[in-house]
């Protein structure tokens, strides 16, 4: 038995990780935290929890919580985590923060995108990024997760396969990405009222989005050398999902079919990502409540571009989800325990 | 030329009022007052209207506005329009108050179902409650009009033609209303976000709310004789509209033609009451942005019931529409005077 | 291992059916079939089961089905499951009709509300109706069973606990109920579209609905006289869920405590369905993707009556969940296995 | 009083011309044409119109239509439109095409795109490019309008200030597009129904849409040279609306001060384009039901982009509006006559 701890477990991450799960044998949910609902039944402020869960939201107290846990899922505005993260040292707890503050290895940039100072640099340096299909072997050793930003989730995945190869201009790249509003949360905001939102459809903080670094880096890491991307975000009235829209340009010829199969083998082994049928593009609804990621990708003869579509849930491949990936490599579980759910349509 | 001021001016009421006074060409929008947006401009508070006014919001100051302003609009929570209506009385200024203030003429109701004091008893005893369909002529006189709530609208419209007929059981009404979320208002709330509202339906304070004395007391008023209704709203995942669904025990046998007929002709000089036609049913979105009230009305011979579906746009008819309807009165103008827009379909 | 045949596999009880099956290690979905997609891969035609299951739909063959299945689903059109049904006998086969066909036990009743004939009327006569929290023995012992209507299942399981009980007027029952628009299948119509439907609110068939002769058929049985109820529909811009708000006169006084009691003993063996606390009320969404009812009842002393909100998603327990919950009793399972995921929010 | 006929009056396009047109005094509208409805009131079939307007649809008869209107507009499927303009040849009766049979210059690239013949190069010549903004004096002249298709007036609106520009890589134009579902029309699709296309979103005819050839003609036509744009579409969960997002290669250094007033500029005495302010950005909703559209330019110093934000809703000026737009040029009347409403807002 798994014992978890959630602290900040009343936001949409901590509740999709408690819907994750609540329903596993092998895990007891010990503490779920919480700063405005101490006390109140998990089921009250969640009433879809009715009858799956019955304790109430508790205080984080450092003093008594890591006994308590094997792993602690940090869903904290970022700047907070770090803390948390410090004061975990020297228990045998392995701590998966599903905000920013471990996903920056670069200290400045952090704080410059971030506008908090980052007070554990040894921390991060141990901190390993959660991203599997990159980084699985990694992970299965890590006591610290980076879980990755929703965007950068599925913009990297999209990416990995190709950003390496010879036959595309890599600073051509340009992702133009889509999201439901899950994604900003659960806190009130009269943009993200129902009135506001639906039938509403725009770009927000296009060129200085917090992704940005973060996708970067990973891509630099890989490619050694320096690689600059055009990001923008749009805000779409939905529940859950992200798209991403990806343009790359060509630097030779290469063929459709050659891509496709350089994207399958890339992927072979892992059972999240599905790389779509040739006459077959992805949609945002078909990974719905899911940990799976469907890409698609095509090549404009008449532009000599590379355009790759990626669709992944946020809630669950782009955060709680990925997360529990992260936390069954580290267990030494399969990582689909308890993420093989079908998508939910319509 | 009319000066019209807009106390409030930033909610959706007052949105929805300049929406439809902001092109009326004898209309001139002198005040529109707010208390968090002084100094922002209007059309950068609601992008919509960029390009189409171009002033900004300011301060209420009763030492000035009475004299910029022929008409009015209150668009404030309840327990504050009473104030600048007493404020506003001594000058030439007709007040059409979109709140609850002066719509309960029993003080004790009023200060019971609403929780704050009513301090302008004979400024309540003047009001005039302003439902054009059953009390224009006292609008055309008046100088204070209490416009009435949004549910209370719909279910009047849907019940005026025959609550005083004799085949039906007065205390058997039972209103089941559906709203959609803009009747909530602007501010910003977590359950009315859209992840929260998105594909959810609930009815929400259904034994208490507060449009239950209103619509009582109309009816009251017509029959001369107590009327106790049943009224549930529920919110539905919408940006605009009231359905409601009416029942009522028939006491003799009625025809649904004879009361098709009655209804016909009670509204029949009433431009935006539509009567449908004996195959058809109203649909919430054929009247939406729009100040037309759609009615069918069908009878159960199983259950010897009559059944009432009536629909409104909440914004229009259900309040700044209708407010406007009464100012057009007050003023001498037709009714429909820059009401007459087609609804937006789809 | 049970060998499942779903037979019209393609709607959304069909998808359904493989959603909550598909994962399953006890089941082998052994034919899918379907009369326009044969030949089409499963995955192919619902992209959302990418990568969970390879099979393609095959035609109906009266000659091999038979021998491949343990059970059979039908999601069929009235009037045509009757056949199937009496082909399956002489197999050692359970079928269970998601349709119409078997619900009403009067032959004459059927055929007046579904205007085809009724042409098994020994099968019908052994079919056990499908409500296992009224009938799970009988359901048990079962090897034909007719699956509920989706809203006739939420407005019974809020009105069994008190359909027998003294203090109730059994004719005054009014039910509003609304729906979620994947209760009118997949098949494609202009009034379902998303311009036509979104922000769209309306009644349909309010006086004939055939769930009407269905919940009066099991009132009847309870209650060993005939009760007349009235029954609304409305359809609702959300992809699922069935909301019931239920009026009945009381003709004695009673606590709402005591009814709450009521309801509480009546379904404590009853782990899908939610009695709410005193201060909760049921939403949509708080079942979405699950098969658990949430019920409240509250007492409206104004007016002396009883209001019951109910709530359910469509396609679990209003259809598909509910199926494999029968088909969970027939083969001696747990009722609940592979249905306690937790609902999907937000 | 000017005579109008809608030929194809019941899809979305023809039904927002009436919206717009209906309450003209200057306009009667004499013949609404429908294949399916012939005899059918307009108000019955679209029952938003209830009271507006109490004529039926007639059958298209060139026999006698073309006596009985001074303007046509042609709502129709590609291909048909051209032998109907054909056939009002030598009647006093301009003509505007909704369809896309006179967009296309090039006869060879019409018949590869749309796979129907273009059998009236003669009208094709003549055939004015219905963009106001461009070509408003050619309008003024002309008998036979081509109506520009919804993305391109949206990607050309974004565009034309600075596509010939000595600053910009022409080349590197890539439109990242998003649209509303009434853009499909009004068929029964069951891909658009609310439970498939609800919480949805995806990429459809990426490289091949139809409308890259008519955006790179007029963008050719001005520069003088031929321009190749990357095109992508987007279906978005919204009854109305197209947003572009536009990414463009600097070829030298520019202020976005210095673009932002070029937009100004250029678009100086265009009432309905409306250049936001700097720290503004546009919304979708921020121009439903209007004839307005937003436009926003940013530049990315970190990849020496141009970032172009532009939105329509699609069926004003993207379809319907804008044909009024240039029937008013037309007939001589001021460019907004009728067009002035503000948007509707929530």
């Amino acid at each position: 038995m798994i014992r978890v701890g959630i602290i900040g477990a009343t936001g949409y991450t901590g509740e999709e990780l408690i819907r994750l799960l609540v329903t596993r044998p092998d895990i007891e949910l010990t503490c779920l935290t919480s700063r405005n609902q101490v006390g109140t039944k998990v089921q009250d402020y969640y009433p879809h929890f009715k009858g799956l869960i019955d304790q109430a939201f508790i205080a984080y107290d450092p003093n008594h919580i890591f006994d308590l846990v094997d792993v602690l899922f940090l869903c904290l505005p970022h700047g907070v985590s770090m803390e948390i993260a410090s004061a975990a040292q020297g228990y045998d707890v392995k701590v998966i923060d599903l905000g920013a503050d471990f996903r920056i290895k670069d200290k400045e940039v952090y704080e410059a995108y971030y506008g908090v100072q980052q007070t554990e640099p040894e921390l991060l340096a141990q901190a390993v990024y959660g991203l599997p299909e990159l980084y699985a072997r990694e992970i299965q050793q890590a006591n610290l997760i980076a879980n990755p930003g929703c965007f950068v989730t599925c913009s990297l995945l999209a990416l990995l396969p190709i950003i390496d190869a010879d036959f595309i201009q890599k600073n051509s790249i340009i992702i133009d990405a889509k999201t439901g509003v899950s994604g900003a949360g659960r806190s009130a905001k009269a943009a993200n009222l129902l009135t506001e939102l639906g039938n509403n459809f725009y770009a927000y903080n296009p060129l200085t989005h917090r992704h940005i670094p973060e996708i970067e880096q990973v891509l630099n890491h890989i490619t050694k050398s320096p690689v600059t991307v055009q990001f923008t975000p749009h805000l779409l009235p939905t529940e859950r999902g992200i798209y991403t829209t990806i343009y790359v340009d060509l630097t030779s010829e290469v063929s459709e079919d050659k891509v496709q199969q350089i994207y399958k083998n890339y992927y072979q082994d892992n059972y999240f990502i599905q790389i779509l049928e040739k006459n077959q593009l992805p949609q945002m609804k078909a990974v719905r409540a899911s940990n799976f990621t469907q890409i698609q990708v095509q090549i404009d003869k008449r532009t000599n571009r590379l355009v790759i579509f990626a669709v992944i849930d946020n809630l669950v491949k782009g955060s709680a989800g990925q997360a529990i990936q992260n936390m069954n490599l580290m267990f030494g579980l399969d990582q689909t325990t308890g993420l093989s759910q079908a998508p939910i349509f319509p």
